[in-house]
């Protein structure tokens, strides 16, 4: 049974162990044979229109399901896709690139073939410093175990990694699996763990205000289930950040919002800041989730959980993993009765949005419309921008019901992202918030969305230009751009009745075509957003005045 | 005076001194600074709807004015823009890519910024591997000589250039030029020169049948006229390759075609493989250039003409450039009476199309309908695709009159790069002749064309999927794409009267299509060609042919 098996058989057996069910890519010549193979076996192939979108769907993939894939050709492929890779590297998302390459033979002579650049180990050189682990599969002997060593790694670091697999070695005979991939490539030390977890019980046990950050990598290793039985278990207050929007219920009782440096709303910041033991879970300082770098949390009062390290003042805890230590943690600490600081301030609920019929649309009035219209059923992609900076306001219920790159923050992301979305979590329902200027970049993906029937809602706001840039500096007419009739495109992309283009610019259309978009659950339904040019939120307003201040220029 | 120039004034002033006009790119914080001061420069901005679309228009724009530029901001634009600097790179066109980067301070205190990936290094590190030469201009002491040597370097070799630029250096003030700068970068030996022209001379003059094979450096370096001289005074036939197609007249008499190896024309493979001395002038021996290395010539019969060396045999020349050479040689060669070697054999000249009103479209006719379309007014941008396949059998008459990317082979190049194209060269048309596949990946900057009033000429070939791909291989779903409503887009993107979108699948209709086309000198009009999926021009068959049998694949 053993010659049943090729390279590019093992690496799909691999993928689909692994919950790998769609890759996606765009196909060259370089990658057929392995694309044959795909086609032939469970893991179904969804074409885009371009690498680039391929790659940002399979890091929104990625994303709720464990592991993304994406395949392209070499060069023209892979240097296209770059920019998805690099921003699942900066965001930690579990993502292979898998990359069709030229055939050994005219490896071994420097053949000058088309989409070379330079030479044959270019393209690896580059993807080294956007994943976390890279290989050239150029042997079947040795290509399985590369295979397992960067899924593995991929998987637990959740982090990319590039494997290069030439035309010539996608149907190479290989040794099948001898048994299921052993994913789990750290564990936590017994003895550092224990100190370390006796050590956080004990600092928390004493507070008399302790509070619970749980960050960005909370979301990513999955582990909102278990900080949420720690947190009722020791009835702490917790806050999350944009990066790690949702990954904890923001109804529960003792969520006190969401955590942005000076941008936080104050008793959030109060709170976080003034309490006397801040575990601090996976959370990333960045300028984003910080309001600029406005975080003002004394390290002396903080418990700083990484990766693979717990830092507690000077003590370092080495080889510890935070979900090991939530799981010691839960017996440890002691229950105490959870303390409302603030229990004056009303949280901000969806309530229904009455619209005034002939109001013209603004930004403020269009925020409390798409709030009122979200629901625990669908999944909301924030596009950087406007979108993004809206987001905080908007309560997110359910864990993995909010998609966003506050870090990264690549414009364009979301549309593509959505489709990604609609297949890792078929059934839920995409909500895609984005701008025009991010829009236009990848625009032809709402084409692909529509060819896989995923039911999306793309929330397009039509602000006439790159708002963000407009906010953050003196205009210029570098953020201009060409207007479009954007509601036509499900007609041009040829929707038939299975997509709905509607334009708005009042209240009454916007609360109608909201209202169509709940009716037509299985349609897709672009609902174009016209506001006034320099309209937005309070989140931007913020941010542009925090960026226009003189000193974070520097 | 001095205290004027910053940075980004000095950098504006060298690009203008060279020639360039436009930038074309997308704004983001990082580089608004800059921006603001190309707004109040003489040189125009160009806004793209993404940074990749923003790299093909520069490198179109490039390959007609000399030197073209792009601007993105830090990561997800620099990241986005990677493949067509790497195309760049790989065809020798002279690029300089800005980037944005963060501020100074926070590269010193390793703050995590938006749009940072791993560390402050990693793009520039990234860009020394697709360009000969990058730089951080971190210092207004230095920026000045920094700019000077890569704008020096990227006009002289030909390639393309990284300068990052962070935020608060854009600003920062410098010296202003003392001199126009000085962009030989490499001469000629004399002595070496000498004695190279002299065997060279010797070797044709007293050879039976010598021939000239002018490859993509002819058109590169800005030869053509220098080399078409040279063929006048010596009486030669010359052929040229696709990748330098109409670097010299293709109605010349000594033209003998276009050598692709074994796909060449038969007198063409004959007159070029059995010449008894070959003058090889920048000829880069790619697989798309030789019929899939189905070339045979002899390199004891070869004087092989590089970037800087000149190898006849076992001698090899150094340092002597190929203008020099062509200079020296004029004089040095004795006059001969032209020989067609083929009087025979009819050229293949493009005749008035008469259609058949109401037969299907096929690809066939669809050429010839094409080729009797164009003339010397426009320059026609072939995609890879089964249009570069086709367009070897198009004459064209007038150098810079054809623009291909035969060895990179990025589709969707093509209607981005008509934006450079008909910026450099306002008083021509861009036609783009392009496959529905390589369309949709880059379909916005139609929208861009039209914002900028170019008039071009979109030949969209609609036979539903990726046609190259169906036939190298044997096809497989991967293959299948959305069909979109094509013809209306000039009207989705808003052309107003701008621009005009046809939909035609008969002889007839593509007759009147481009009859209106001709009309309609100031419009864009796209002209969706129907065609059966499998339907191809004679170029593709035999590429496929070529590839399928089994030699090849390894």
């Amino acid at each position: 049974m053993s010659t049943d098996y090729t390279v590019s058989t093992y690496l799909l057996q691999r993928l689909k162990e692994l919950g790998v069910d769609h890759l996606f890519g765009v196909p060259g010549d370089y990658v057929l044979d392995f694309l044959d193979q795909v086609i032939e076996s469970p893991v179904e192939w969804i074409g885009t229109c371009n690498e680039l979108n391929a790659g940002y769907a399979a890091d929104g993939y990625a994303r709720l399901n464990g592991l993304g894939g994406a395949v392209v050709t070499y060069g023209v492929g892979g240097f296209s896709i770059l920019n998805a890779v690099a921003g699942a590297f900066a965001e930690m998302v579990p993502l292979v690139l898998i990359s069709g390459a030229p055939p050994g033979g005219r490896r071994k002579t420097g053949a000058l073939v088309h989409h070379l650049v330079a030479d044959y180990e270019r393209q690896l050189e580059i993807f080294r410093k956007v994943t976390v682990d890279a290989a050239l599969l150029d042997d079947p002997a040795t290509a399985p175990q590369l295979i397992d060593r960067l899924l593995a790694t991929c998987v637990s670091r959740k982090l990319p990694v590039y494997l290069e697999l030439p035309a010539d070695m996608a149907r190479a005979v290989c040794l099948p699996p001898s048994a299921p991939l052993a994913t789990v490539v750290r564990c936590s030390d017994p003895d550092s763990l224990k100190a370390c977890a006796d050590a956080v019980a004990e600092l928390i046990n004493n507070a008399d205000y302790p509070a619970i950050l749980a960050g960005i990598e909370v979301s990513r290793f999955g582990l909102g289930q278990d900080l949420l039985e720690l947190v009722e278990q020791a009835e702490l207050p917790f806050a999350t950040m944009l990066s790690s929007k949702s990954v904890l219920p923001e109804l529960h009782p003792q969520f006190i919002g969401l955590y942005q440096g000076g941008w936080s709303r104050p008793s959030v910041q109060h709170q976080i800041e003034s309490a006397d033991c801040l575990l601090s879970l996976g959370a990333w300082m960045t300028d984003l989730d910080t309001g600029i770098f406005s975080n003002h949390i004394d390290p002396q009062r903080v418990i700083e959980v990484g990766r693979e390290t717990v830092r507690i003042g000077a003590q370092l805890y080495r080889q510890v993993l935070p979900g090991d230590l939530i799981y010691e943690l839960v017996p440890r600490l002691r229950t105490r009765s959870y303390l409302d600081l603030h229990p004056g301030e009303p949280r901000i609920a969806s309530g229904d949005f009455v619209p005034r019929i002939t109001a013209p649309l603004t930004a403020a009035r269009m925020y409390e419309a798409i709030h009122s219209f979200l629901d625990d059923s669908m999944i909301l992609l924030a596009e950087p921008g406007d979108a993004f900076c809206a987001a905080p306001e908007f309560t997110i219920e359910e864990a993995e019901r909010f998609i966003v790159q506050s870090f990264y923050s690549s414009i364009g992301y979301c549309t593509p992202a959505a489709l990604g979305v609609g297949l890792a979590r078929p059934g839920s329902r995409p909500v895609v918030l984005t701008g025009d200027g991010a829009f236009q970049m990848t625009v032809q993906e709402l084409s692909t969305l529509m060819r896989q029937q995923i039911p999306a809602v793309v929330l397009l706001i039509n602000n006439d230009g790159y708002l963000v840039e407009r906010m953050l500096h003196e205009d210029g007419p570098y953020n201009d751009i060409k207007m479009w009739r954007y509601a036509d495109l499900p007609a041009l992309f040829n929707a038939g009745t299975d997509g709905i283009g509607i334009r708005v610019t009042t209240e009454g259309e916007l609360h109608a075509a909201l209202q169509t978009a709940a009716a037509e659950q299985d349609k897709l339904v672009l609902i174009e957003l016209c506001v006034q040019k320099l309209d937005c939120s309070e989140g931007l307003r913020r941010l542009g005045a925090t960026m226009r201040a003189p000193m974070p220029r520097r």
